[in-house]
């Protein structure tokens, strides 16, 4: 993974298709978006993040995304760009956060924190800043972090009762706040470990 | 557009979509992307960004472009989610970057700045830092600034010598550098406004 800095915490981050809410605020399945597959790999590659999930209880829709990946991988994709392969080859189709969080626990015999993101929480946050200063680049934090985002209209709050931390929202030049989650990956990832 | 900061330089996006090359360092046309128009909106609406221009002289790509805008500022897109409907109002469609440069000075009486920007480019380039401190927020600044974009594999070199200055390619963590002109878009506008 080549990080400049071999100090940081491992970083992970996951994308939720359940549960999340629709526009009237209903939880939903959402369907995986073959773009954010790619955008959010190549930004967690360019940033050096560990793996990244997808996080899917539906098995049709885990089988399309094993599909996309198995062409850029091991198919046709992946001989004709090799980059978008080594971004691809971070990519972990999971059915729920339960089971990232324990082959995590797994892989590195440590409990990971999870932190979820949000684009209008209005309870308690932890800035970019005070994640980096005390977990991300803290030595004595022994912990891996998992960044969990949600598709659709956001995660359901449910989500927001089960993590360690909630992130802050990001905050742009205006009162707007409808980044697509692509968008928002990178920015918290360039805000977190540029 | 409600900028927190009434000091700043009027900012401009372009995502050109000729000249650019492909993977074999070619020139050419690319295909206008329907994510490209809506995430880069987004994030320039999220920003306080001025327009965002999509440039291609393609007639029929401007048509599809044309299309795409017209559901979702005055169709069943823009009537189903207004936010969506308040970013793609940014959006303009342009021959070249000659036509939004004069556009610009139409508009404004003043002569925009163009800064191009580059994953890769070896040459001199100006920071983002430096970018914010000698023009984005300086008060003697009176000229508008153009970010440009490229899609496909990158700009062609002759973008850049016909460009004021040409900002630092993103780092992240690692030595990968292939975001995609989404993410990037939204990083630099992060970097630049936040």
């Amino acid at each position: 993974m080549n990080n400049k800095d071999s100090n940081i915490s491992d970083l992970y981050v996951t994308l939720l298709h359940y549960p999340v809410i629709n526009r009237e605020g209903n939880i939903i399945i959402s369907a995986v978006t073959n773009l954010d597959i790619h955008d959010i790999s190549r930004a967690c590659r360019t940033y050096g993040v560990k793996r990244f999930f997808i996080v899917t209880p539906d098995k049709e829709q885990q089988k399309i995304s094993k599909e996309i990946l198995d062409y850029w991988i091991y198919g046709k994709g992946g001989q004709l760009n090799p980059d978008r392969k080594e971004a691809l080859q971070l990519v972990e189709i999971k059915s729920d956060i339960d089971s990232v969080r324990n082959e995590i626990l797994k892989k590195t015999s440590k409990i990971p924190l999870v932190i979820a993101t949000s684009a209008g929480y209005k309870g308690q946050v932890i800035s970019c800043q005070n994640l980096k200063r005390d977990f991300l680049f803290n030595k004595n934090n022994k912990r891996p972090l998992i960044l969990t985002f949600g598709t659709a209209f956001g995660l359901h709050e449910s989500v927001y009762k089960n993590v360690d931390m909630i992130l802050e929202p990001i905050k742009g030049s205006t009162t707007y706040n409808h980044l697509s989650v692509r968008c928002a990956v990178a920015i918290y990832l360039d805000r977190l470990l540029s």
